[in-house]
């Protein structure tokens, strides 16, 4: 341990101290009192970028969008049980995604909880749900070793939610002291015992490799079209991916629906299944009668790395075990232009707009939900860009992971296109956009419902809705005024009703170097 | 066990009409897949009121306002474990006003929980930090009787969080059966053991009645009146009430304030104190240097009665005890109409202008935070109404507690008084005012700042905060216009910056019978 600061530090100070050594350098952050002394420290130790949200979900779906963008851990900072609370389902959906998130969560002082105040709560239970390490710091000459470990559990691959509970006692006193940063862990190695097995069932169009979490940047993406190419196997990715490198000149793999009847009828054909960073495809949801596992009956699954595991590696090794290593990939895709659609705004005309505008290095946050079943195919051929999906299923997703992800890649141009319905959840998002002046293009897809009901009524099997099951999935009555509410919040913005407005909003969004909103109105 | 209806009716069908004859007629929600079953038959059972939200925390916020204005328990309907998680921290406020609220939670069916899909978390690990009750329906023979042990816990006073987890395929499964309401629980006898000690404690000026939970009513708030002129003892309630009858021509109590200094100084005269339906007042914080314990040292504290006991019947024994049944109450409250103020939007200002506005029977749902810190005084000679506070602490629970009162007591004025900071939260809570054209006058406080936090950064040691500090508590740069946002989910509003401006935009608001905003520029 070194302490590079006065020795009379506070917790809070050496919290600080060890985080930026750790590389901890971007903080989401709605602190409040039980908080104030890691705010005290922020201002006075240089280092931290603080960005202030007006909710949790934005706080900690920024932090995930982050991880995903950066390739490291941002922090968050919450008020107590509640505040945690409210980022709790961005947090699942960090979780799904293999995101590191590191919360630091303020506590009463110890001697209080006891007194049960109102806002006492239970934070390790609120936390565990959606965490892979919970720690309350309970003494300060701890704090700093204890924050070096939540950043370990944080950066272990594909990355972890970590909740580092921190009283307000342990902050105040003095007496920190500073952590050294640990090298950060090693992923392991993949399944060599399946190596052999994966190798013998990649041969022809009835086998699949099935790619997710970080088989999907460009260098892995290359190695996959080589299998493909070479022993004639299929590639495709999960329904949700948490970032996948995507454009012309990069292998294109597409995705296994979300419906589960195309689901399945994709995968029908496939007898033998190699598992690269990706699970096996089950449902999303169960459905009466139908399966809720999407593979074919029979079918050999091969799970050789899962998605923590060296998926370089272990694509390297398949390619070797192929006599890949300089084949020339298949499935690359060429750069394409789709034609200029007219009409309407259906999410097929929408699709093509996307694939003409998607500019150079983007980044493309999906929670476009039913709108976006259609964007792959049209956006393919677009100069190469990343997509990153929501991997937890709770909405709300979209627009908080923007942020992060603009913060992380401020070179970036970022296009979050979402749901109207989605992005309600987490609309205060709009105001940290523009506080910060993010390059954010927003695209709302105003379908006025919660469309993916109505597939699921009939889904579940309730084939003919009346008026109050409708009425409970409708956004209309009274409609939103997305422009409206973005203006509210600092963002300037636009509606548009056809192709003709929808691409001239998104070259005027595209040209600012600041947030904007698009109402795609259809 | 009796069933009305057609004997092959599902689980969610037996659900739907053993929460109707157990009296559960309003259901607020957000449903998504796993509650289609729920929705279908809600869609065609008459009898249930279906209140959508666009996000889970105006749900369970609305439930928790829904019961102090009924004083029955509505049910909430939530997606999964993240929907749940979105209603967390108003079910924290819940929990802490002792509110029922009966959380109605979809799961996966109960063959695809162990598939680990996307939206699959831990529900009831989610649900225990917030409720008193956690149980998962996986049967659905069971699924009536469940649903009434879990209206009989949400309604056991003074109310309690009720979570029963709903798989889909014990809601989609035939052979629901329809149980039989059961008489509500009563309320236990209070401390008579404390009795004679309680009533000897009472006498003189250092002695205090410190009320809560339903000693607030009008008729024992009139009891307390007369213990209080025959004894001579004060008279006090904790800082927040989940509600109080309030008004010229009522029994009128002080709060023990929120600030710590003023709340030691206004407890420093009482050596002895009678709780009835309060808690011993403790800080909201712990402060570095102040004591969490805010009554005097020595001071004997007497617990008569807990907030779930029978405090009518703990105060009419105190009052015979004092000898008391005829004695005329003190602190009963003239009626009074403040001087109209001039100028700007001070608290004071505002204080007096509510004093002069408030209509007869109106419900003042109160997350004024430092805004409202004088409003008690300035509003004590109004006309009989109501007032409700955040129990909880946990910032955003005024505009959905609002749309519960407003449902709940429909021929009132229901008066939402929030902080920017804090509405910002659940603002999405404006659209389901319009939607359900609810009778809500919202005033927001717009400071333009996390304005207590201020405060709280001396209290805690940090006299001197920076710019970077000040900025992490700051909601400026953009402001946030909420005359636009409201306009944006379809209530119509106006922003004030002087007392003649809010006296008019209130008159205006008063006059309406759906919702209407003020942005009240301090």
């Amino acid at each position: 341990m070194t302490n590079p600061t006065d020795p009379a530090i506070n917790g809070a100070e050496s919290l600080v101290h060890t985080l930026l050594a750790a590389g901890v350098d971007t903080c989401f952050s709605n602190p409040g009192t039980s908080e104030m002394h890691f705010v005290a420290a922020l201002d006075h130790i240089p280092g931290m970028r603080s960005v202030l949200t007006l909710q949790e979900g934005v706080a900690t779906g920024a932090a995930d969008g982050y991880y995903r963008m950066a390739g490291k851990t941002a922090c968050t900072l919450l008020h107590l049980g509640p505040g945690l609370a409210n980022g709790l389902s961005n947090l699942h959906n960090a979780k799904k995604a293999g995101s590191g998130v590191l919360n630091i969560i303020g506590e009463h002082a110890q001697s209080h909880i006891d007194l049960d105040a109102p806002l006492t709560s239970d934070i390790e239970g609120i936390a565990r749900p959606v965490s892979h390490w919970v720690h309350s710091s309970k003494s300060v000459g701890d704090l700093g070793a204890d924050a070096v470990q939540a950043v370990q559990a944080a950066n272990t691959a594909p990355g972890q939610v970590a909740a580092l509970i921190l009283p307000s006692d342990t902050a105040w006193t003095e007496g920190g002291i500073v952590a050294d940063p640990q090298p950060a862990p090693q992923r392991p190695d993949f399944d060599r015992s399946q190596l052999r097995a994966a190798t013998t069932a990649l041969s022809g169009p009835d086998s699949l490799l099935l790619l997710g979490g970080a088989a999907l940047t460009e260098d892995n993406l290359l190695l996959a079209g080589r299998i493909s190419a070479a022993t004639g196997c299929a590639l495709l990715s999960e329904w949700a991916n948490a970032r996948m490198d995507r454009g012309a000149g990069r292998v294109t793999v597409g995705r296994v629906p979300y419906p589960i009847d195309q689901a399945l009828k994709v995968l029908a054909p496939y007898k033998r299944i190699v598992l690269v960073g990706a699970r096996a495809p089950i449902g999303f949801f169960a459905y009466p009668g139908k399966p809720a596992v999407l593979t074919a009956d029979g079918a050999e699954i091969i799970h050789l790395a899962h998605t923590g595991s060296d998926l370089a590696a272990a694509l390297v090794a398949l390619c070797d075990g192929a006599g890949a290593s300089a084949t020339p990939p298949a499935h690359v895709a060429k750069a394409a232009v789709p034609d200029k659609p007219k009409g309407g705004l259906t999410p097929d005309n929408i699709a093509d707009l996307l694939g003409r505008a998607i500019p150079e290095g983007a980044v493309v946050v999906d929670e476009s939900v039913t709108t976006g079943r259609s964007f792959f195919p049209a956006t393919q051929g677009a100069p190469k860009h990343v997509w990153l999906n929501n991997c937890g299923g709770s909405i709300g997703y979209g627009l908080p992971v923007a942020i992060g992800a603009a913060i992380a890649a401020p070179k970036a141009k970022v296009m979050a296109l979402t749901g109207d319905g989605s992005a309600m959840y987490t609309l205060q998002a709009l105001w940290t956009m523009a506080r910060e002046n993010l390059d954010v293009t927003v695209v709302i897809f105003a379908n006025r419902s919660y469309r993916i009901l109505r597939g699921e009524l009939t889904n579940v099997g309730v084939g003919n809705p009346g008026p109050r099951a409708i009425d409970m999935l409708s956004l209309d009555r009274p409609n939103l005024d997305w422009v409206q509410m973005a203006r509210g919040m600092g963002v300037e913005g636009v509606a548009v009703t056809d192709c003709d407005g929808l691409e001239a909003a998104l070259a005027d969004g595209l040209a600012m170097s600041g947030p904007y909103l698009i109402e795609a109105v259809m």
